[in-house]
């Protein structure tokens, strides 16, 4: 039996999500099944980094499991290339220390929301960022987005049905650069609550057309109101772009 | 009543080619729809440059109609914003001299064909690139492609399906080239023929992968045996990039 790491990533289009649920197509249940055939039907458990939302995408998730099969590190690359759905694509598989957790080792996970802004909507990235072709005032949402570094309880940018006690959580940075029509928030953060990067592009977005000042921020923050922050962004625009591991049993990912 | 012409982008994942046709969702037949509602309901017919396949997609397809009703070309811009689906629209909107016709005058056509080189596929290209992880001889389809320009008798990587008697086409430049893990055909014509530039590119891929020399491109354009070129390469992968007009009654597209 050893750990093996899996660096993965997916259109998120067509999946209920990362979590595996009864009769729904979900990243963590397609995985399962391939790896479980893999190791000789024997069950395998397979530990994500983070739980992307339905519609979610990722460019390197990370994911863990247990794995008896005698096949070496390449073979189960090759073997999942050939067995995983072409929105679904495991782009690395190695051995690691048995100690290694996807989740509990993260130290940090970047996450991109895109944003269309072509006057007329890219139909090639409607699948893969949210429109929004009206003006936006960037330097309004430059003060916004310096709000948002630090160690905060972020109860008014979650989720109702997020069940975690504790929504203290530490961001690293918040930024968002445009280049041609293509805007780009980036969130680098410990762990980010349940819809809590698309609520923070709501709000920031809502502050860039000018319906809120930028510091709606800090008061969303301060009271842990969720109804005075803007709308949840749509899932399409939001990819896991990578998961930072140092000094974890598994090594860097 | 005056001649508009419309420059149209469309993911053609989801659509039934260019051509109208019954109970098929096609982008001629979802245009005319739109337009025939923004003329007041009276019947409109659109032309466009080129009749792409079902599957293959347009980065700058231009199409042409009569239209009755007194909406301004910006008007009828905003209104087709609103009314057409997010995988269809439509970049541009001007009054056109009466005499312009979007196909007969078109002097040139760019067609794009994109390889997916990545080792592991790509999830965010499976519908805009087909996937060729293999090595490819550069060099070997650097010869082929050199075969190609020029006037000649395209029967040999036409399909059966064509009923155009005059197979005869000058194209003007055939090209190939790599960045990063995306590979690039780029033909440039006077016109292509059903499945022409689908089945060059499958000819091409498989001079670099070493099934045929450079010299099948010959072997095939003299022969004018379909039986000697390579398989249809998938449409996903196909754009038509542009559409080049020079003195037409229309102008610039």
């Amino acid at each position: 039996m050893r750990r093996l790491r899996l660096l993965l990533a997916y259109d998120g289009t067509d999946f209920a999500g990362w979590q595996i649920q009864p009769e729904l197509r979900t990243v963590q249940g397609v995985l399962t099944a391939a790896l479980t055939r893999l190791n000789g039907d024997r069950p395998v458990s397979v530990r994500g980094a983070g739980r992307t939302d339905a519609g979610v995408h990722a460019l390197g998730q990370v994911a863990d499991c247990g794995f008896a099969g005698e096949l070496p590190d390449a073979g189960v690359a090759h073997a999942l290339s050939r067995m995983l759905p072409d929105d679904l694509r495991a782009l690395a598989v190695a051995t690691v220390a048995d100690g290694f957790h996807a989740g509990r080792h993260a130290q940090a996970k970047v996450y991109v929301y895109r944003v269309d802004r072509s006057a007329h909507g890219d139909p090639f990235l409607r699948r893969f960022a949210a429109w929004h072709p009206g003006p936006l005032d960037q330097e309004a949402m430059e003060r916004a987005l310096a709000c948002i570094p630090g160690r905060r309880d972020w109860s008014g940018f979650t989720a109702a049905s997020c069940t975690v006690e504790d929504k203290v959580r530490t961001v690293f940075t918040a930024r968002y650069a445009e280049e041609e029509a293509l805007g780009r928030f980036t969130f680098v953060g410990e762990g980010f609550l349940t819809h809590m990067v698309r609520n923070l592009v709501g709000t920031l977005l809502d502050v860039g057309r000018g319906r809120f000042t930028p510091e709606r921020i800090t008061e969303v923050l301060e009271s842990g109101d969720r109804s005075l922050a803007g709308p949840t962004a749509p899932a399409a625009g939001l990819f896991l772009e990578r998961v930072v591991y140092e000094n974890a049993p598994g090594g860097s990912a």
